[in-house]
């Protein structure tokens, strides 16, 4: 079998570890990603890596000693996902580190979705020595994030750069026809939960003109936020959970928390979206006297891929018969974090329809190689960069 | 102790047993509600009542032979609610059946807010013969509507009208300065849920024009019902609950379900806001390339209340002191069932601020008292009415 129908046929074989049975869902410290973790350390420790969980549950996989590349991507998943957003790095990496004879870790991330507690980019954070403390008082239903993890401990040394390889889950590979593309800048993005406070009441008795309808307000904000984020072609804005309490028929809701994700590859593009999103939470509290607030979960400005490594990779990709084409991603990645204390550099794989986090994601076997190719490649010439 | 104190004192220990530790929740077949039939049985018996729980769990506590005055309301209640909505109107009747030596029975109806089925006025449907078969295989998680019930049987008979007190539930009698009102009719209403079906996708690389966010598509057609209902004085609509998934911050919604309520006196009122609320969710899902369903879970026409027992009630209400104020319930009732097989009729108590379905539900003593006067004496002065 190639390194290439290998990786890809592990892809499928981790598509199976879920938390639900009818549907890929694979989350922060579950059994499904502790499962998830102990099969790809076994692969792992057949291609020669010997393997260590860290305290935040990353799956490390080290080869060599003293300063060295790092690889990987993540092994965690949105709910209902698809199987390459993630582990197709993790195992292409895989796949280059047992060719190649050079001090090097490839790393399977644990949290970088942040799907159970709100913790997007925790496995890489911790890594930077950036973890930040308040996340441990974080709950999902009756587990405390406090329970799942230990003291991650300072930043990691001796890091040279970061690679990793990831689907591009956008449409604009497929439109050039391409199967690779050399990332030139990860996308900023700001995550957070807003809260409307009005005054439950009987959905028959109270006049709609005596009403404070928390949903009415948050129904209001979440349609600004699409209307703001089309505003500017390279700005999205997402409101993808929504909670109305009480949460009963006949009932006016008197409270309702929705979230609002935001990215922009300019950080004043972005920063000017969501202070206008912060307006009009306000003019709708006020206009339909509702309390209201705003908590910022998380911010992450642009993160630049280091020039000299986008050289590197960009001759990698000729060399392996492709044309070199740059693009910035749309998606968080764990590099964002790494970023703090490393060279970057990500390589995109085409991906059909630019569908991800959707079960529907999907590649090809020919984008699959081809990615696994220019890796092998990129390592093998890869010369850190002066910091 | 007076009869109202005790009616107010055993309103506020029904308020104590609850689903929930901090807040009151008592919905259908729950451990809470067998508690609360079990407290109500002991009152009724103490009251002179013989008692039973009938095959859908209504709690019935009878006195004499033979045809006979029903009276009642119900004991489950709400999410988050308040303690006079239903048992106000149970342990006022108890106290009048104390008092009175005629045949009568006393109904605590054990599904009348259908929050945990969205089976509004089951206990009383179930009365009259027309309990629906299909209810049977509703569920909640992993409980099924058919492991809590038995066969409901025909209609009951030799019933000679059915009276309730219950709190108004909306702001008319405070603002009129009266105690109690004579209830005209119990305006109809509608209870559908609605389903968008779009494309989940990732927040940050799906360009927003290419997106079919079922969210955003939600949001638009909760203000259109808003804006429906505010086109009419008498006429509410209520988006209550709503549910996005996959419900991830990162992930634009797929599929988004929310409820909608729409009430009100005419019911050719109704009808038309329902079809305006319908071409608004069909035009939403033209224009933003979105699946919907639209599923009706119950329509109830308005009831009107018998004019000769209104005649009663008002003759009672004056007796006792008080001016004989008409007025229509927006919050639907068990009478709306109960209308199908006897004469009913209903006392309004004014409750504080309108507040209902909510904790800070509120009423005087003094108003409790002229509740029970009334009722006391509209049942010494009872003549069945002609059929």
């Amino acid at each position: 079998m190639s390194g290439s129908a290998r990786v890809l046929e592990r892809c499928d074989a981790l598509a199976r570890i879920s938390e639900e049975p009818d549907r890929l869902t694979r989350r922060f410290g579950t059994p499904a990603m502790e499962e998830a973790n102990e099969l790809v350390a076994g692969w792992m420790r057949e291609a020669g890596l010997t393997t260590r969980v860290d305290a935040v549950r990353n799956l490390i996989g080290r080869r060599g000693e003293g300063p060295f590349l790092m690889l990987g991507s993540h092994l965690d998943t949105v709910v209902d996902a698809g199987r390459y957003d993630g582990p197709l790095g993790v195992l292409i990496a895989i796949e280059a580190a047992q060719r190649v004879d050079r001090p090097l870790e490839v790393v399977g991330f644990s949290d970088e979705e942040g799907c159970r507690f709100g913790t997007a980019y925790l496995g890489s954070s911790a890594m930077t020595g950036r973890f930040d403390p308040a996340w441990l008082e974080l709950r999902d239903g009756d587990v405390c994030l406090r329970d799942l993890v230990g003291d991650a401990g300072p930043a990691r040394e001796d890091v040279l750069g970061y690679v990793e390889v990831h689907i591009e889950q956008g449409p604009v590979l497929e439109r050039l026809g391409e199967p690779v593309g050399v990332v030139t800048a990860i996308n900023g993005q700001s995550h957070a939960e807003v809260t409307f406070v009005g005054e439950a009441g009987h959905a028959g008795t109270v006049p709609m003109s005596l009403r404070q309808d928390a949903l009415a307000g948050a129904a209001e904000c979440a349609l600004a936020v699409e209307r703001i984020a089309k505003g500017h072609p390279e700005l999205v804005g997402t409101v993808g959970r929504i909670e109305a309490k009480p949460g009963a028929i006949n009932v006016i809701p008197g409270e309702v928390m929705f979230t609002v994700d935001v990215r922009a590859p300019q950080d004043a593009l972005r920063k000017h979206a969501v202070a206008a999103i912060r307006a009009e939470i306000e003019s709708t509290s006020r206009k339909r006297n509702l309390g209201s607030e705003v908590e910022l979960l998380q911010e992450f400005g642009s993160t630049a891929c280091a020039s000299g490594l986008m050289e590197q990779m960009e001759r990698a990709v000729e060399r392996q018969g492709f044309p070199a084409r740059r693009l910035p991603s749309g998606a968080g990645h764990d590099g964002m974090a790494l970023g703090a204390i490393t060279d970057i550099c990500m390589l995109f794989v085409r991906c059909k329809g630019g569908i991800s986090h959707n079960p529907l994601e999907s590649i090809s076997a020919e984008d699959a190689a081809a990615g696994a190719r220019v890796l092998l490649d990129f390592i093998e010439h890869f010369a850190p960069l002066q910091r």
